[in-house]
Order: C-alpha cells, then structure tokens, then sequence
C-alpha cells in the first residue's frame, strides 16, 4: 500500500510530522506537501502558473517532496505522475483545528481528500479538535494512533467509490476517548465579524475576524460525536446535488 | 430585492458586465467582486490578511466596489456589514466557462453562490458554456437573458434553505436555446496531464495541463442538458454526507 500524506499547514507542521510513524506501519509512504499554510483555502487547481516540486529533508531526517501548490495540487501532482509509483490512498493532516460542518467547503485539509476521490482514490482528511486557547505545542500522538485505526480499515475494506472521510479527533488523553462513531456534518455557527481599520495614510481595510464558529452538537452530528469524547468519522460524497428540491423546483417549470 | 452581483473572473469581466442591466430590471444591484481572477481557487475565507476594497467606475459609468479578496470573501464582505443596506440575493457570474460535475467544488463562481447559502441566502452561479475554440468577444446577451429568467423565478418562488442554484447555459442563439431543466451534477471526465519543463537554469517546473475536461452526456444530468440546447439548472446542498454508506461504515465499527 503506497500513501500520500499532505496537509494544508505546510510540510513542516508537527501534525504532519504525527502521522508519518503510524502511516509508515501500514504501508510504503511518501509525503508531499505545500511548502507553506493554505488553510481556509478551499478546492483549488493551479493551472495559471508552473508548480515548483524541491525534495526536502525532514525534522525525522526522511526524505520528502515539498510544492508550491495547494494541497489539491499535491495530490493532483502525484496521481498525473510526478512519482514513480503509484499512489493507493491520500491522507491529510493532522489538522490542528477540526472541520466540521460547512466548514468542508473551506477547508485545505478535506480538499485533498476530495481531489483524491475525484482520481479515483481512497482519501481521508484528518483534524484534531485543539481547544481554542491552548498555548504552546500540541500533542499529536493520541489523533495519530486514532488515523491509524481508521486507516487500517480503509485498506481493509475499502471506500465505497466518490466518497472520502472527514475525520476529527477529540483533543482528549487516549484513555478519555470512548471510541468512533459514524457521523453526518453538524450545524456549524459562525460568529464572524467585520473589522474596519484604517492604514497609516487612512485608507480603510478589513478582516474578516470575530470568535472562532461554535457548533450545535447534536447527536448524529460530527460535533456531536466530538462533544460526547468520540473520534468522528464522517463520509462525504462528490455529488451535492439537492435531489430533495427537485419537485419544488419543477414547479417552476410550469409557472409562466 | 437588493441584489449582490460578484464573479471569479474579476470586476472587468464582461460576463459580469452584461448582468448588470438585467439584473436591474429586478432591483437594486450592487457590484463587488474581486480585482483579478480567480478560477479554479476554490472556497476561500481570506483571514490571514485584511482585505482591501475600492470604489470604482465601470465601464457603463455605474459605481462598483472591488476587492483583492476572494469572491467568496466578497460576499462574506457584503454579508458582515460593509454595504449599508443588506443584501438579499447573490448572483455570481457569468462565468464564461461551464461549471459541470465536480468542476463545483472547484470553482470559484459556485463558491460565491456557495458562501450565500452559508449565510442564509439565495445564491445563483451562473456560467455560459463557451467553445474551447472560441476567438474573440463572446455574446453574454443570451445568457444574460436567461439569468434573469432564473433570478426572477428564485425571487418570486424563493430557494428552499441550504441550498444554492448552479445555472449553466448553452452558447447558442436565443431561438436554439430549448428551455429550463432542472438537473443533477453529471460526470466530468478530466483529461489534465502533467508537463515537466525546465528553467533557463536547468531546474524542472511542471504545469498541470491537458485538455480541457469533457462529459458524460447523460440525460437528467447538466451535462446532458446542454448537449441538448437546453439550460441546466442545478440545486446543490450544504450538506455533502454520505448517507447511503452509514450502514456499509458501521460494519468497521463492529470488526476488530
């Protein structure tokens, strides 16, 4: 089994760092990754500029392959044949922050698992749900072992075709975490505001800022499983279309 | 009705260009998309940076706003309060390529429309499918036309919540153009290659490249509608889970 691990934090990110001894028990792995942090950086295909690929050496003293591009484009790069050899699965994370809800749309980490999916490929995307405030270096050990058990069951079982994982993990000691559960994407709430300021020669600009989104943690839900202390598992699917509104929509068909 | 117009091509698009006149027709419009291009950039929250936004002229001598984020940055702007009066509809476009199958969660027009639905309200991605081949000016009148169609029925009928239209329209004359089918995302066949090239300096750069993608033509879906002269109109959810493999993922669950 030949994994690709990338992330959206940039090739240096400990999450990163976490998972390669744990992938490198369940198969051959090679890593490539962006060479600096694309978060909230959503689905993107390069096509307006050259990629730059440059092999790296890292912390662990293992070779590695670094890009300019999005996360997307790692994956992209390795299935058209930047690597000798195939890749069977793409892996991504660990994310510091989860991704639950809506927040799959935005998120570098689930879009390279999407790009898998798209080529044809098992992917899985990888977060762990840091408290807002922690300060200084987050332990990553408790969600590597936590993608490994996934993983292992991806190779043994395989994913149903056009759908991916979205993974998030407690930030929980490992005797603390009750165990997985299949989940479907929560309500997320965002608490975004807008910030006006003005520059040195006063000239207004604006961040988009405000309080980290909440969530509603229903039961079923992906927050909900992280709030009762489970590691959650939620498969996404390629299409989105809303076969739900077809009727309604038809309607309009008829109306002059 | 105040309508937010916005695209992924940039304010001097004219795709955007030719739906402002139309749009007027149905209320009050207001302009502010973003300063270059931005395809194939997928869904973005610009939060790293603040964001700069600009009065300008266009080109019909009508004030516009333009940002250098994203166009979902640009809606995200709107939304949180830049604009004085609230937006109650966005439309995104014209886009002169279609959006077609998983091409969506790429694009940088659905993401606009995307990001409304977010916020909880009505979002329309509109593209026309131009030829590969085409030279010159393209006709948006046509597709303008058709847009209006669309808008004045998601005004009157409204969209039903967490959900967002995904229009693409035929490049044909008004009188080819067969009518409306609402649609499901059909299958894209990407055909991108890698070209390895290099440098004055002997160092390798690579550009995903190859043809342009092409489509499955299957009826129900939007590539089969405009194979058959007609406009596609998508709904598309929120919601990406992958409901019908609850049952097959909870068998990992029970194994050991």
């Amino acid at each position: 089994m030949h994994i690709l691990l990338t992330n959206d934090d940039g090739i240096n990110d400990p999450g990163l760092m976490a998972l390669i001894p744990e992938m490198r028990t369940l198969g051959q792995v090679t890593v490539l990754a962006p060479d600096r942090n694309w978060s909230a950086s959503g689905h993107v295909k390069t096509m307006h500029r050259p990629l730059r690929v440059k092999e790296v050496r890292l912390m662990d003293g293992s070779e590695a392959l670094t890009s300019d591009g999005a996360p997307s484009d790692c994956v992209a790069l390795a299935v058209l044949g930047l690597l000798p050899e195939k890749i069977e699965l793409v892996v991504s994370g660990i994310n510091p922050n989860a991704n639950l809800g809506h927040d799959v749309t935005y998120s570098g980490t689930v879009t390279a698992a999407m790009e898998a999916a798209i080529w044809g490929l098992p992917g899985v995307a990888v977060s762990l749900n840091a408290p807002e405030n922690h300060i200084g270096k987050l332990d990553y050990s408790v969600a590597a072992r936590a993608t490994r058990w996934v993983i292992e069951r991806v190779i043994r079982f395989g994913l149903p075709k056009d759908v991916l994982l979205n993974v998030n993990i407690p930030y929980l000691p490992a005797e603390e975490i009750k165990g997985y559960k299949i989940t479907r994407q929560g309500l997320r709430v965002y608490r975004d505001s807008l910030l006006r300021r003005e520059d040195p020669r006063g000239r207004p600009y604006y961040w988009i800022g405000g309080e980290a989104p909440s969530g509603v943690p229903e039961e079923g839900t992906d927050i909900g499983a992280l709030a009762q202390g489970y590691v959650s598992i939620t498969p996404l699917k390629l299409d989105l279309t809303a076969y739900h509104v077809f009727e309604e929509l038809q309607t309009w068909m008829d109306s002059a």
